[in-house]
């Protein structure tokens, strides 16, 4: 076997019995090592040092690298032969960039064939020369270089007939949805799709980032919990040993219990759970909560403050720092840029329904809003504050939950909010109950079982400040941030009623 | 009804008709206007501005405040009274102070009565002078000052009778384990528990910006899956609307995808599922997981690399940054400082198997390492290298999962490892197997049903690039390096085959 020569060129190609080596074709010519092979990187003891060969990322690739030899590993986004040359596109996460094989002193005529016949979706290694170009390059993030290789070695080898064409997932939305969902594993390698995932990573990150700031404790709550909170609708049944058990709905129950103990302010980033059979654009089955509960010393306004300065610093840490990703997003799906205020606009639940009769919807105070409602309410907020986030504050007491706080001074409503991104609500949160004795006359005015709840109730016996909190949808976040319309579209495995995989 | 009064104090007492006021004493004395009461905090119309004052933390009681005149939110820890004056300890998460009020000027003797009448885990306010004193207070965390209290006020109220004693929470080790459980509401509201989780949360945090500035994207993770990726054994069963689905055993295929979907490096923090009937002192059914996977150039010791690396930043930002915690816990558990290396120890697996047979164990080449065994090389690595935490590389291939590559040099082990924190596990990881072929005939010798991990195998056909990883179980790491000997002590809301609550 031809060992020296991959000694020669840095890599060392292992001969296990295990495994057939595929080398499909090995020119002569010095320098020229090209091959397809499947890659056992080298092992400590065929390689005593590290190698002096660096890698450049592609987005690395500019101007000023002009004339340098470099080593790249990418993908093979596109290639395409036209006589003596091929002109590949090389891709790394959302960036590319254009790369030619040329006959002439460095590569042979064989070597362009085998450039040409590498299967799109490969991964190479290839050494090249960076070339500034004459003409700007539309098609390639790198748009004022291009690469001249001179050798191209096959890391991994993609199957010539992928499950779905990448082009077809660069689609306006609504078209190929489907196959997208089918080949995640292709999927998440658009450049629109490296972008939303980086700009969700980036979410959590600033969410943490800015609780941790104002001295708020991250925890860890159990998903699997023994008894449903809310009287066991819409949740999903767990066989644990020899009984059963149920995924949470919500940390907050944890959460609260954390806020008696003591750890004031607290904060929780994890999966929820819904086993409600809604098919919409806007549900998931299992989606990332970002949780938040404090308590207040004197007003429950200190809680919307928390949340709503976190969101806004969540959406000014996006503005500054993304505006690539945005924009890249932007391409395949355009939207209006984001908008909000600071503070942030606080519209009281009655406030919001004298806003939709005066557009000539009929309901009544205490009803709760529908999604439309919702939506229109969100455009006529836009158009006479010109904000896509605000807060609704205090709900009709009827529609929320046992544990909501009422509303002191007007028994109607209660001391809870939800708050809006482009119409759509985000995040619903209340002041809770925090004495033992009220809550258990709010939980037997709404006929549930004291003894399904008794833990609960429980938590607020030995002393219990008064605190308030929310949870909010992540995937919800970066879908009405970026402006999309599908919540799929910004959970990397979604799941809901008819979706399990992958 | 008082109502003047109530505004003189500057709080509101709401008269709502679904909640009767409990004012069980008022003095007439101007000033000393306490009372039990269950505070409605300040509603926006009755408090048309925030009140100018200022609550003052206990941490921030030191010598410098003396004489000047502050409110104190805090728990009654414990009360004592003693002819014409009452002696309380006020505490706030960790931090606990002494407290005085006595008959003189400022406080009539009904007011010492009934500051000596409050139930202790009450929260108060109270508004005080801070006394600078001669003798060190020793059971308090502010030693040089107390508290001589004007005015107090009962925020909440605690019940007479407490599930538990909180000096119950602080005995040593195995005595009231039990009942701390049950009581989890009131356990975390120790000192030791508020350190424990307090650092806890910092080494999430250490974890993911150490990730973050190495480049890494945190990415979410389905935990309701469509099949149990290893055939199916240890896993819970969720029913899924029509059809039943499965708990996540680990993150690791998910993280593999985004690996072949070009993110390069990722992470992930979330619950982990365990369907395992293991009632040990570090089994736990649900746990929190600590995920890495990369793409690694060259060698799998990269990933290696990456993640000692990771752990020495945590262990560093721990070291240098809550040593208040890490003493804190010491005085109820006492252990020996956590020690590491820089760079860190990594042994082969053959030089484990020799140090252990050198010390009497007789074992195979090819054995796995039982749990005593694995404690034992804890101690004689501990012995030869002063270190806690090593890295045991090469383990033979015949007692790992399918997916892990076999080592190029010798077939007998493979290219994977185990990290120990005092002789105890806490990652288990390897570089994977990115070749669709071998991983196909990897999981034949293993007699693994093809059909079911189809779609993981498939995975690999479009381009993969070399890359391994590991998970690290959260309570495990924190559990080990405070030298504790139950992780059900660093987890909030332990699960186990017996526990579902609370």
């Amino acid at each position: 076997m031809e060992k020296l020569v991959f000694w020669e060129v840095e890599y060392v190609l292992f001969m296990t019995d295990f495994k057939k080596q595929q080398l499909s074709y090995t020119s002569q010519k010095a320098l020229n090592w090209y091959m397809v092979f499947e890659v056992f990187l080298k092992g400590t003891l065929f390689f005593p040092c590290e190698p002096d060969r660096g890698l450049v990322r592609v987005h690395e690739l500019t101007p000023e690298k002009a004339g340098q030899l470099i080593w790249v590993r990418a993908r093979i986004h596109t290639s395409r032969a036209k006589g003596k040359q091929c002109f590949l596109v090389l891709r790394q996460q959302q960036f590319n960039v254009q790369a030619l094989v040329a006959v002439g002193e460095r590569a042979s005529k064989q070597m362009v064939k085998f450039a040409a016949n590498i299967n799109k979706e490969s991964i190479v290694d290839v050494e090249a020369v960076v070339k500034k170009v004459e003409q700007t390059i539309e098609s390639c993030s790198q748009q004022d270089v291009e690469l001249h290789i001179e050798r191209i070695f096959v890391v991994s080898q993609a199957e010539p007939r992928l499950p779905l064409q990448l082009e077809d997932c660069v689609r306006p939305e609504g078209e190929g949805d489907e196959v997208r969902m089918r080949a995640r594993a292709l999927g998440p390698r658009t450049t629109t799709s490296q972008a939303i995932f980086r700009l969700q990573s980036r979410v959590c990150q600033l969410f943490r980032d800015t609780l941790t700031n104002k001295g708020f404790v991250e925890i860890q709550t159990p998903k699997i919990i023994s008894a449903a909170s809310e009287g066991g609708a819409n949740v999903f049944t767990v066989s644990y040993f020899k009984t059963s058990a149920y995924l949470a709905q919500s940390p907050q129950l944890y959460k609260q219990m954390c806020i008696c103990a003591d750890f004031d302010k607290v904060f929780c980033v994890g999966p929820v759970f819904r086993a409600e059979d809604s098919n919409t654009h806007r549900h998931l089955t299992e989606f990332v909560g970002l949780d938040i509960e404090l308590a207040f010393n004197y007003h429950y306004h200190e809680v919307i403050e928390s949340i709503t300065d976190t969101m806004v610093q969540i959406f000014k840490g996006l503005r500054d720092k993304f505006q690539t990703e945005i924009q890249t997003v932007g391409k395949q799906y355009p939207s209006e840029p984001f908008k909000f205020l600071e503070p942030t606009l606080r519209l009281e639940y009655s406030e919001g329904v004298a806003m939709l009769r005066e557009a000539g919807v009929e309901m009544g105070d205490e009803e709760d809003l529908s999604t439309p409602n919702e939506k229109l309410l969100g455009r006529l907020v836009k158009e006479k504050y010109d904000t896509d986030f605000y807060v609704l504050d205090k709900y009709p007491l009827a529609v929320r939950p046992f544990y909501t706080m009422p509303d002191p001074n007007d028994k109607k409503y209660s001391n809870s909010y939800d708050m809006f991104m482009r119409g759509e609500e985000i995040l619903s949160g209340a002041q809770r109950i925090h004495d033992a004795q009220l809550l258990t006359e709010r939980a037997m005015h709404h006929n549930i079982d004291l003894e399904k709840i008794k833990s609960y109730i429980d938590s607020f016996r030995y002393g219990a400040p008064p605190h308030g909190g929310g949870g909010i949808g992540l995937e919800r976040v970066c879908m009405l941030y970026l402006g999309l319309h599908n919540v799929r579209q910004t959970s990397m495995f979604p799941r809901d009623p008819k979706r399990l995989t992958p």
